[in-house]
């Protein structure tokens, strides 16, 4: 299995250090706009392998994207001084468009996996770029805020985080849906785990925990720059269910033909993964206030989706 | 971390082998009463260890258990012709004192895991016989028959095993309880699972799975005589949750204080296991026709322990 | 990645077992004559998979082996009382040829893992029956005996298995080389070693370890009555190394053009495993004694094979 | 196993985050000056474990590495302009003893693992302020240029850097010594390895190997500011080394008794780790020119762990 990665920056080469030190690909190719860097990423990573896996990691051009199985997509530009967020988009659209032309020449029947941000809207442009079916073109979307709602709520419950089952649905941003009434702590709901264990989940400890998911981020771009290894590990672990065709559950961001009244619109819903890409939607019971966030957060992204002006490839 | 593990059969071999594969211990001590069947084990799989990870296999007396953090208990006898099942559980408790009373005085602060059958019946001698608190002395239970339910779910519904989350309650055994009310497919009930994948669950697949379920160790046993791969890797597991700390929820069972209005039994509950042994436990909500069959599980349990005639250690 | 194992014995599951715990193939499927046995074998692996890995395994028939990249051969029949050899070898010839039609019409891309006894023989009649390239029909050969050779060195220095690097050549039992003379622990040799750790390396104590790796087998049978953890790691890591196109050394058996003036013969030297099967062949040094003992194991082994009486597919 | 990280800055987060990964330990804390820091890689970290091993990550002070079997040491200032090496080394002197006093009397059984650069002079450093013995106060070494030399090699040979056995010795840094003459692929010298690959080692490839290796973190530096994903890497290894009490043999730093005429020197060597530490030396033979340019390694080391002015704990 082979692996691509556009995008040598922190995010694209954590996920690169993640995959092979787990060593479930046997070839890696990192392509950045910035060859220098893509090589100094490559080959950092690749004085890793003597101590951990047989995972094989270079650098290259397009071309050398050829028969790779999924690409990750981390590439992009920061905001300017003063840029709007519309602006940032348009100039992220074009990166992608240049990418994406590439890309699909080289590579058209990789999976792709879109990791830049802001992820629901580059996975919708990704879509109506490339023109292939939703189920192929996939953001990273709340996965890691979903792994941060477990780890939050399997420290106040004092269980393991993979003895967590809970998602985060929406947008991969502000308007995120935490969903409470569904989670689950092995199969018991949050306020029968709670009575058992004696760590009652009171509404200031949701509330914490909310903030500590939506604020997550934030908390740790202000102690130390920039997000990346959780985003690595869980670009990771969407290539693993895909290449292994797991066919396993994961809250990822597509263009979803239709949720909550909302039509065509790039968000996160728990998703079955395989071999295709999305095989599958498992969308849980939300109770009304879910579900009035997770239309709000819908209604949001469409709106952004459409205001970023596309010309197709 | 040092792993003993008491019985060189099939299972306790099976077990050692996937321990040492997973390479999350730096050390297994194999120990026989057939001193050359255990080394001839710890033989094979040393020899397998080049090809894998860095832990250290051999076989060796009792003496050899000493710093064990887990001990596995798989020793035990087989039914003779016309013996009855009472008669077995004698014999088999004899030979528990026997071996309890060796582990005991070398390794009193070893977690004991019980892996002989019947298991909930021999949990319940280990514990009466050591006098070890009900939170060290574990069966491997349900562990397997939960992954064997997770299996078929994730078969008939076309997702991964790990993405579904049940349990099967009650006595490793013809008893066992499947805990259909509570069950999961991410955070979805089995009939919104259904639903959303298109593969209804009809009453006709449903049997087919509980049978699967029950009868599985039988149609194993039918093509190959005996089953461990699956035991063995459960085993594994259970090892790795207590010697990594991870209070990770599993189907175990211990001496249990009261249940279902039943008190003093030993069965299998979903439990958070961590470096002390059991340190919770999560009873997910049943339906009235589950609680009626885990109570008739545990009075049968409760009446078996009780009429096996102990002798202290 | 797809595996194909024909022959769900003791060997064949064994090498299903660890290949399916180290989660480097997605599907693996077990073929039997005895299709009971097959079922049983992948339902008993299977049931470990929620405890350690994404791997999918299942029993099936030949068709099933469709887009297997590696096919393991472990089928065969055992000596009768009385039976010669040579006898034996027809049979298994035979058992081989009903094998291979069927594999090859499925599965002609496959590079073939033959793990059957006597397996240079086995390899070289599959080489002739197939037409295969020798490169893609590789037999298990000495892999085992240099891991079982290592152990005991590694053993006797007290050092890990992992830093010591020997091979054993030629046949895969009784004649079969230890390469003494290259064999080094980290970079240095034997006798180096053995001064620098102070544990000298006799006489008295080379032929325990001699001893020690030649009946390894033997002595593995009489305290268990078969042997199979080793050789199902063994195959698990031949896998690896092919799938993962690693280029990794390993001692197996393929037909060899020329080697120590004998010429088309089955046998083991230290060989570079990638995608494609072999690719190239690094020969250590030999001293004379070496080189002798190896020319004897070839023309051994080339007798048998051209004594086996073999019809083509 | 608890590891604790002191310094968490990129390369103590990268071995934080490798560790993780990898599941070796149960738990790790990182300390930092910098607490904000040191909580944000963190939660970065352990917000990737529901994605990959049971591993807790999590922040504290100096009193939470109480029971640490292994901390790495990766704090350290880095070189003001105009600042001389002399300096610098004094400043970083300084903030070990800071260090070290606090590890010391909450973890006083802890293997220490040095990780700041200069690396052999601060393992010196180390081992004099703590008074502990040589064995027990490890430096990272020439672990990392170990493996840019076996990947280099191997790409030359086309063959895996896992079948290549190679070691560069002395300092890590400008004056180290790459050991050509003991270097194996498999069993074979690098010339019979060239000569049966087809790929000749000339003056012209073993000159581009030699800067490859002296000059790769030059390189990596040059392209993406740092090296940390190759470092983070060796130092998850030695860890796994050190508590799976493997006995393999890395190339690590510590104080030595005497090498090539130099007494009282830290610089690397070959060395077998386990539970203890350092338990044994495996120097390889070294040709002249190898041992001259180890002497001149050596004394250059001695003398400048000599000028660092140092005030015992």
């Amino acid at each position: 299995m082979k692996l691509g990665i556009v995008g040598a920056g922190m995010v694209g080469s954590t996920a690169a250090y993640a995959v092979a030190l787990m060593g479930h690909v046997s070839e890696i190719v990192l392509v950045d706009q910035n060859a220098a860097l893509a090589r100094a990423q490559a080959d950092d990573i690749a004085h890793a392998m003597p101590f951990a896996a047989a995972t094989q990691v270079r650098s290259g051009g397009y071309a050398d994207l050829a028969g790779a199985s999924v690409i990750i997509i981390a590439a992009g530009v920061s905001q300017k001084p003063g840029e709007t967020r519309l602006d940032l988009l348009g100039r992220n659209a074009a990166v992608f468009r240049a990418v994406l032309s590439e890309t699909m020449t080289v590579a058209p029947q990789a999976i792709l996996l879109v990791a830049t941000n802001p992820v629901d809207v580059m996975t919708g442009i990704t879509a109506r770029l490339t023109g292939q079916p939703p189920a192929r073109v996939i953001g990273s979307g709340t996965t890691l805020d979903s792994a941060r709602f477990r780890d939050l709520l399997a420290r106040a419950l004092n269980v393991a985080p993979r003895s967590v089952h809970a998602y985060v649905l929406g947008e991969h941003g502000d308007s995120e849906v935490l969903a409470w009434s569904s989670a689950r702590v092995g199969a018991l709901t949050l306020d029968a785990a709670a009575a058992q264990t004696g760590r009652p989940l009171t509404l200031e400890i949701r509330e914490k925990i909310d903030t500590g998911v939506r604020r997550a981020a934030y908390a740790i771009i202000e102690g130390k720059g920039a997000t990346y290894h959780g985003i690595g590990a869980a670009l990771a672990r969407l290539v693993a269910a895909i290449n292994g065709n797991e066919r396993s559950v994961h809250s990822v961001s597509t263009m979803t033909t239709q949720i909550v009244g909302v039509h065509g619109v790039p968000l996160s819903l728990p998703r079955v993964l395989g071999r295709d890409g999305v095989e599958a939607e498992l969308v849980p019971d939300l109770d009304t206030s879910e579900q009035a966030a997770l239309a709000d957060s819908a209604r949001l992204l469409k709106q952004t989706l459409e205001s970023v002006p596309l010309q197709p490839l």
